[in-house]
């Protein structure tokens, strides 16, 4: 695969994830104003679905990280170049924010909006270290013991952590960045984003530091 | 497999799937009239599973279409001969519409029904688009990398599509002609029919482009 | 194995099936009496997750029938001896009833019931017959094409099922006698069980037919 | 793998089942206070997606066990050493505790607390043995017919027992301590506490006895 095919699979990928967890969320808003859990229910079982669906098909074009956090941890395990980091979040980051705008189109809504959706208890940041921690670990667990799974255990690990965790396990910077951009269900203000993703690269690195005893490469 | 049995298992596998479609969606309705949340979430569920079945089951007859927009994407890919195509075609129509007329049956509805429902606004035009262009890129995607998994993607695949998009994914001109046969929660009035299908057919036709450069044939 | 471990596979695994029928239902209405959309889906996604975990373990023992109707059909197929049938149709029978008991037991109501819950209409009946056909019709293609996959497909399309027809889809004769014996939300009349049972045998016979055409035995 | 890696394996797994346990409970009960199905629906999904996740990444290292009343009954199998038993149940009891904490810190809520919920029916009793013998039954059953797919029949046990038993299935000693300390959805009073582990080692014994015919080691 050529790199310029990686990044348009980065990009188009993440655009997809963005469009899936804002426009479900979105739509289990209107549909179940007054049952957030259903409205919840509806959020997690689509963005799961969708991540088992786009890490299966881009994964052997990019890797499907679709996540700085795990670009940056590969990098740390020798398993991306340097000079390719840079390029993979920023198209991260700028897919996610276009497939956010793409929802609020579809949806009919003004389609640059900002978020005012605090989310910024401490209940909320160590539940972002706990995420993002548990996603990367399930990443190198999988890639090490069932690599032909990865794509069912993420899509399934999401669906639960969407739940376990008070900040519904954004457990992804370039997703909270563009979160930030959609002021309904799914978004996130400015002003939380970035103890987010502090928390985020904080859970990421204590799960590259236990995966080398845990699932140390062959 | 002779050519009769190809469209027999086209047929019987659209019919069945526009039956799980309008049947769920009935039956979601009236369980839960006041929650539109949950009514939702028991038409996406059963409609993904039984596309994991219709899928698994027909694929090796057939290929298991059940769309047009599928099957004329595959002639534009040169993989389902001209000759082919219109058949297939007219019995994926007809079975979907057979499929609704057997939904309203069980439910003890009036067999023949228009629907009144609306379905027109630019959103949902826009919704079409991507979700058609999504479901022929997974498609696509799929038979590249992982064809054996090509049911799971599908199915889960429309399971989020159904609620990040504000048309909940249509994605296919049979399924959109044949739900103009019902009144109820998941139909489409005819003036809303025209628009979906030009949407969807664009959509594929967008996808075509896209998969050339992100997934060529071998 | 020797038939007396087959028969205890088919009475244990189509007890543990009815007692998940039945206590999902309970659990369900319990849970949610005002919403039964969420008690379908209560009852719905674990019948479906049972299905596949029973077939799998159960399936090398005895094939995993739990079904009079798909011992029947395989015995028109010739892939079970006569001699064999009854005792198989036998321990379906009992060993659902047992599992309904159980199901009472568990959830401290009275052990023996008969349910007053009729399910009568001639779209119940249609219902009936559509599901049953759709079973054996997934079961004969699952083994011809994917034997690997039948417990997933079996229990994805009674998920979808349960949804799609008026009846929830018994779909089988000793579902439909053991659920006689819950008056709760899966329970059905005794005045009711005749039509259902009659036509869950013509739906059976229906895809016998259409299988030799569309999946005939190697 | 050394022990150390299986006691680390155990104990991390344990602490991530147990803070999605209650985690996801804490999570569906506020979110849907009035509707008691949606929560266990939420808590339920989530279960059973991690419990696949964490048995597919650790298996391979400790067996994934998570369980004292798996461990004694592959004591009893021949299938772990008795020096190891008790370490293995030390880190399960231990990990489980530090998941329930690490859950109310998620949440904002006291650190450590003691639930007031009692569980202390009849059929409660009878839940929990039969929820473990069916357990351990998919358990044997899986790793003689079907071994790469046990983190999918437990996660899809669990998701359907959750709902068929009275008790929502604890199944598991490690479990019953650790959820004592967690005064929500998914707590437990102490004082119901040791009913429910004694009825799961007898649902595992019962298990043990019943395996040594269906499905006997090769």
């Amino acid at each position: 695969m050529s790199f310029s095919q990686k990044l348009a699979a980065e990009g188009l990928g993440t655009a997809l994830l963005l469009a899936t967890v804002v426009g479900s969320g979105i739509m289990g808003e209107t549909l179940s104003p007054q049952n957030s859990g259903v409205a919840l229910l509806a959020n997690t079982i689509p963005t799961g679905a969708i991540l088992y669906v786009l890490i299966t098909i881009f994964g052997p074009i990019s890797g499907a990280h679709f996540n700085p956090a795990v670009t940056l941890a590969f990098y740390l395990r020798n398993e991306i170049e340097f000079k390719q980091t840079l390029p993979y979040i920023t198209v991260q980051i700028l897919g996610g924010i276009l497939g956010v705008l793409l929802a609020n189109a579809m949806f009919d809504l003004s389609i640059i909006q900002i978020s005012e959706k605090a989310r910024a208890s401490t209940g909320q940041g160590i539940s972002e270290i706990v995420a993002t921690f548990g996603l990367l670990l399930v990443i190198f667990g999988g890639l090490k013991h069932r690599a032909n799974q990865v794509p069912m255990l993420v899509g399934l690990y999401i669906t639960g952590a969407y739940w376990f965790t008070a900040s519904t396990s954004f457990a992804n910077p370039a997703v909270t960045i563009a979160r930030m951009f959609s002021d309904t269900f799914a978004g996130i203000a400015p002003t939380s984003a970035p103890m987010f993703i502090i928390c985020q690269l904080l859970g990421a690195a204590l799960a590259v530091l236990v995966a080398r005893t845990l699932f140390p490469k062959n």
